[in-house]
């Protein structure tokens, strides 16, 4: 029986390392990468070679960035005594797309899940709590996920924090806007009533 | 508001080109090569950039290969006076998988679709044709899925090919291994009462 090309074979095996990539994405890609103009691959090639050459973790927030430390954290006009807790990059991203944050970040870099082995020591804890005397930080909010490794690191942080003495806050959960109330599970609704916002005058 | 490093921001741009691959996945990928150790990702660039260095297409049957012509083409125990038609390289790849087929492939590197453009020029058809007298070829089996473009292709090439006088097959549609019959749609099903295979001893 006939078998792909090596070379093929071999972009095939590495693209199935990418996360939601099986054997058949992966083959799916590369037989797409051979079909482009050589020097559309070539570029591809050379941005991923020189990902890790040219970023960083900010020493800061430990978020990815070019500069050390990243345009974030060297922004003076954002508030320098507030925290805003993220699992990772792309969800310190979707905070700062949200546009109403305006203090700093620090990226856990990962949620507890004692099922897969990441305990307190695999998350960026200990930088966290260095910060709160070095940069005195006054407020913390817990920018964590509805999941279950989001309300386990919300609830170990919320205890840790509490010791530290600085005001810890968290993101609310509720029914997200465009989502019509009756597709929404129980769940997320008895929080959002929970949470619920006075309008009264 | 910020925005990723630039070199993330190149390789999300890079990776958003794949098929199937949106701006939300290439962020995905791209940070997730960002966690992998320097030289894996390193590997994956290598392997991109050396695919069209190593692969080409074999002359004879236009699959993708490292040699020309390919292993199959090369291989003096199949019979050489049947060809299969497919769509592309993974068409080709399910047929050879399958281990019936013991001739040779022909690869069309499209199916026939106005909408988007794609007319017999497009295809590998004229290579086909003359493959016929030079390869003596005496039945062209039509490996071609039967969707709205496989039908229209099947459709042409049936055409041209019975004006060349060679023997033409296509296929059969039915009801695929495992699944029950009252999950299959009523074409498919149609088209495999029609195709039914006669057991009568």
């Amino acid at each position: 029986m006939a078998a792909y090309p090596p070379a093929l074979l071999r972009l095939i095996t590495n693209l199935s390392r990418l996360p939601g990539v099986g054997e058949k994405t992966a083959t799916r890609l590369a037989l797409q990468i051979l079909r482009w103009p050589r020097e559309e691959a070539v570029e591809l090639a050379r941005s991923i070679a020189s990902l890790h050459e040219k970023v960083c973790l900010c020493s800061h927030c430990l978020n990815f960035a070019e500069t050390d430390p990243c345009p974030i954290c060297a922004d003076q006009s954002r508030r320098s005594d507030q925290l805003c807790v993220v699992e990772d990059p792309a969800a310190l991203m979707a905070v700062e797309k949200s546009g109403v944050f305006r203090g700093r970040y620090h990226v856990l870099h990962g949620l507890l899940s004692p099922r897969d082995g990441i305990g307190p020591q695999e998350l960026r804890i200990k930088e966290l709590l260095s910060r709160i005397p070095k940069e005195g930080i006054r407020e913390i909010i817990l920018a964590l996920s509805p999941t279950a490794p989001g309300e386990a690191t919300a609830a170990y942080l919320r205890d840790v924090l509490n010791r530290s003495g600085v005001r810890v806050s968290r993101i609310a959960c509720g029914v997200p806007m465009g989502m019509e109330i009756k597709y929404v599970d129980e769940m997320t609704l008895r929080l959002a009533i929970e949470g619920r916002r006075d309008l009264s005058a």
